[in-house]
């Protein structure tokens, strides 16, 4: 018989529910309650491309990835790493929640390389080599709450901006060898559409067969592909429960959404 | 006879170090160097006031203290906590020093109040209450190196600007109880100076009523007044050794600076 390992639940959290205030709220105070162990994951790309803006820089984006060279790989380590993550966690600190604010380069916990060039150069963003799933568990295991932000690093002194859903389905899988994990990746919808312009034709469960077909037949296209291509990978290299869900996923047992199988 | 503590060294250094990439580069070199538990502190106000500049909005300081409006609070948050604390976490991995970069907000480790408004209103700048001496050291024996950015939180939701002069003050004197801890506060002089003008004329040690002679006769004023009292302030409440140093004071032995006593 197997010895039953702990509960990891990981959570990530985009751009519709850091810029909606009372949505934030709610959902960092679901997050408070989770029972067993928890990792916060957040993206936040629309409050960086605002900076942009602000400072005359032009964001540029290829299929929602952005392309990052030296000025906007500035503003998102200040806006992910700054503003975000330090504002989520002063929240859950309110909260009563000992949560620990991090990026990759952080205890070294995810390290990455610059994404190769292709067809498109992305500029300074990262694709996930490593994590470190011992300095993390480390963490964990003293009752402190890691809140990751979107920046890894090379471990040569380079940051690198990340796909917050790389990231946490890369900790997902890694966490997996040592918890009983769940990834929830949460967006705008309450899980995938059969219908992508009826929000209550969310499909309960979705395995890699149905997913294929889903995608030749464009019900998942755009942005929902990388998207599920990285619960699935969460799900084939460790993680036990991988759910595509909305932000009230956290406040209902079982949890409303996706799971993948 | 009292039980042997461990050695603990708190080093803050200022815009001087952060601004000069040669400079900051033998500084962490040497800070990695350093044996026994080690925090870093750093601030970086020059920064936050260049991309004020860009963003159009004017810095103002008072003595060298910043009045943080809710715009300058964004940006400093954006700058300290992001960009320069995520900069130095990457080289000192890099250099193979496992940092962990940290507001006040993460795992609550420095609670302060907004400073009360007599003459002037500060705005969102942060007086301290309270180090979290608990959760410090459970990173420290973690072998997890800190690195603390110039940004505390009243544990009620809000970031609060704060000095860092202050932050490594307190820190030093909240880790005493624990650690057999010396302060080292790196500015751009080796020493404090018994002649302004003249840049050997290094005081080797300085005690408290030598200090309010100095302070008297003006050697000693501006910027200097606050970092010396935060400096004595800690070697009253708990930091055994106390310098006031320049940014070579990390790899002389003994250290090369102005020790308080």
């Amino acid at each position: 018989m197997k010895e039953k390992k702990e509960n990891l639940t990981v959570v990530k959290i985009g751009g519709n529910v850091i810029n909606d205030e009372q949505l934030l709220f709610q959902v960092l105070q679901d997050f408070c309650q989770l029972e067993g162990k928890k990792i916060l994951i957040h993206g936040g790309g629309k409050k960086a491309s605002a900076l942009m803006q602000k400072m005359g820089i032009t964001p540029r984006l290829i299929d929602g990835r952005r392309i990052t060279d030296d000025a906007a790989l500035e503003i998102v380590i200040m806006v992910y790493a700054g503003l975000i993550n330090k504002s989520l966690v002063s929240r859950l600190q309110s909260m009563g929640c000992n949560a620990l604010g991090m990026s990759g380069a952080d205890l070294n916990a995810i390290k990455a390389h610059k994404r190769l060039v292709k067809e498109i150069d992305y500029g300074w963003v990262g694709d996930i080599e490593e994590v470190n799933d011992q300095h993390i568990a480390q963490l964990l295991e003293t009752d402190f709450i890691p809140v990751f932000c979107a920046i890894t690093h090379d471990n040569n002194g380079q940051l690198l901006n990340t796909n917050a859903d790389s990231i946490a389905s890369r900790v997902a899988a890694a966490m997996g060898k040592r918890y009983d994990t769940t990834l929830i990746l949460c967006f705008e919808k309450d899980g995938i559409l059969s219908d992508p312009e009826d929000d209550n034709s969310i499909i309960d469960s979705i395995d890699h067969s149905l997913y294929k077909e889903l995608v030749k037949s464009g019900v998942i296209s755009a942005g929902m592909l990388p998207k599920t291509e990285s619960a699935f990978f969460a799900l084939q290299h460790g993680a036990g429960k991988v759910y595509i869900a909305g932000p009230q996923a956290l406040r209902t047992t079982p949890v409303k959404g996706t799971l993948l199988s």
